[in-house]
């Protein structure tokens, strides 16, 4: 069964706020086997939304609209609906008592905004708000259903979860959906592409679809597929994600919505060891990302900052003369900025990072994204020298991604 | 002047990503005069698309899509157009050799789906793309114009600031508009509004809309004009901008699209002075927000992440009476961090902070949200403590944005 969604206002199209709503419904729709097959944005004016109600009704059979209800604006989503739906409106009692009751709870005295609130359409059927003022609304029509929620996103949140879905699956036949995916870092998409080439052309026989979705470093490899049997849908996508295990060991880091920095912690945690980081021209990124999960005071000790030379020599170590004879971007550096962080923060693994960010400051031997890597333990340093792009922020933000792989195959080794 | 937005990806329907693309865009197209006045999200499919695109066409001269470029199957984003506009598709070269010079820089190999990356619409006109292998397509019939480009924001976004509307305003006239924004940071909006209400009031017999954009800590002020003469329109705008400086001046901290870490930096550099940061629950990122501006080298010395407790004392020195007595999260901390770092960097003033990020860990004492920072030079060290959420992303967002504030305001003064 398919859907479509409708997020009504300007605040959207003139880009002072980002739609959230759409990707938390699609959730919802897809994870009770409703696929979403467009969202429409639109103003919040009566032509722009009985064109995009129309267009989504002649789609499919239901349609979730937000926006466009509440005190200053609700009148043209509202009154332009019950038209369409041939529908009178009138003074509604229950919805004016909820409204009175969260008014004065607050302290606030009703006004004449409050009273046109309450004029609702007459013969839908009403959705429980209990987060504000205005209720979902549930409009039929020729067995096609289209339910108008507010746009604040944990009144929506509400609705949906304990009205819209279940009077959903109650009125609709929905066949299961269901998704694996298979988290990858190290390697691009085509790389990727040409190595599992045989197992994406044996997915169609079994009706399942693998989309690509790729990010800096990263690589997101998505099953889907759906059916009668909800079971044989999820043995059978687990099959494949075990297939995809053998096919590609070295590049998974996780599944489902598990990011690279939580990966690396539960690594670090499994194995019992902890690691602190040297770094210069990530800034101190790596660290930030790894104490971006809670709970990492439990293998992350600390980092040095090391951006002036004074820092790597005073702090971490780093001779004089290796900076001298070799520069501050240079693997022998790198290779001291480990073997110091390591002293300094006596854990059991430590990342490294020193280079040419950008955009300027390069020079014609070291250019501006040439970085070198180092990740190491006591007894072992490996190097990497990475040569990137004239982006800075893209720059600093690729080396994180390495650096974290980079200890994490060594790690896995 | 109107435009649509396209957006194409399963990823969004499945409410896998939340697309941002959109509001980026919309705001780069509002401020060079063009409304948007419907977005659509569509399937990777060649029905939808078509769809999508026929319906976005009909509504105006201007249609801008993202997503479905990229070497793999999932994409037929390009021949679907190619088709549309009924143009051939061939081998292009030098989409070839931008895509062959990028893989090799990266150290990996050319595959067949590199090739087939390369074959492109004949006809259509380039625009570059510096931060990927894909170009932006630039497809036009009977007056209308379809820009599609790839769904990477920062590919995106390159190819947006760069190209597209520098080629859009070439192409169609668009009717003056002006922006000035003010960059506050330290109160909000309800407080902002009430010390310019006067202001706010006066504006409307110029013509001119004030919108208050808030974020996290931040709050911008756009005011927004149009007309036929731009020069008048430039004066105009002027004028209200110093008029917001006497107004609020302890709230702004710059103008346009800077950020609180260049104003930082800019303030430092004019002044000569360098910093340092000691970090305990922000984990680096006050180091890596400074860090990420180009030249911070100048002032920024480097940062010791001190996140467990050893490493406050052997690195910064915080005495162990000190922790033991009032904890790591304490005024007498941070305090003996500022100092500590000022020692260890030897800079002219620093940052420290220490407290409790969450969403676990927090007491009855000092509960989640609870979040201690200090700023100083050798002769003077203030102190601050912050109560904020139980959102651990969030809490440090915010103390970074404060503790970068803090400093500023005292260097200031």
């Amino acid at each position: 069964m398919n859907a479509q969604i409708i997020t009504i206002g300007d605040e959207i199209l003139i880009g002072q706020i980002i739609d959230t709503n759409s990707a938390w419904m699609a959730q919802q729709l897809n994870a009770n086997g409703i696929a979403v097959t467009e969202i429409i944005t639109c103003k919040d004016d009566k032509d722009s939304i009985l064109s995009a109600v129309e267009r989504a009704l002649s789609q499919g059979d239901l349609v979730l609209t937000t926006g466009g209800l509440g005190p200053t604006k609700d009148d043209i989503t509202k009154k332009t609906l019950a038209d369409y739906f041939g529908l009178p409106i009138a003074f509604h009692q229950p919805t004016f008592d909820i409204i009175e009751h969260i008014i004065t709870r607050h302290g606030r005295t009703l006004t004449a905004a409050h009273h046109a609130q309450a004029l609702m359409p007459v013969g839908i059927q009403y959705l429980e708000n209990q987060m504000g003022t205005a209720p979902g609304m549930w409009f039929e029509k020729d067995g096609k259903v289209l339910i108008s929620m507010p746009g604040v996103p944990y009144e929506m949140k509400y609705i949906i979860e304990h009205q819209a879905i279940p009077a959903i699956l109650k009125q609709f036949k929905t066949t299961p959906i269901r998704h694996r995916t298979v988290l990858t870092v190290g390697e691009g998409e085509s790389k990727i592409a040409e190595i599992i080439e045989d197992f994406e052309d044996g997915l169609a026989k079994d009706n399942i679809k693998l989309a690509y979705l790729p990010g800096l470093g990263r690589v997101r490899l998505r099953l889907s597929t759906s059916g009668e049997n909800a079971e044989v849908l999820d043995t059978l996508l687990d099959a494949k994600v075990e297939e995809l295990k053998t096919l590609i060991p070295q590049f998974i880091y996780g599944f489902g919505t598990t990011t690279l920095e939580e990966a690396f912690g539960e690594l670090l945690k499994s194995k019992g060891v902890t690691v602190a980081t040297a770094e210069s021209c990530t800034g101190g990124l790596i660290a930030h990302r790894i104490t971006s999960v809670s709970g990492s005071s439990a293998y992350f000790q600390g980092s040095v900052v090391a951006y002036a030379n004074e820092i790597k020599t005073n702090v971490l170590g780093v001779k004089s003369e290796t900076l001298g004879e070799f520069g501050a971007v240079s693997e022998q550096t790198v290779i001291e900025m480990v073997q110091g962080v390591l002293n300094v923060m006596k854990t059991d693994y430590a990342i490294a990072v020193s280079g040419v960010a950008g955009p300027t400051g390069g020079t014609a031997e070291k250019p501006v994204g040439m970085i070198w890597v180092a990740v190491g333990n006591k007894n072992e340093v490996r190097t990497h020298c990475l040569n990137l792009s004239k982006d800075r922020m893209k720059n600093i933000e690729y080396t994180v991604i390495f650096a974290m792989n980079f200890l994490r195959k060594m790690i896995n080794d």
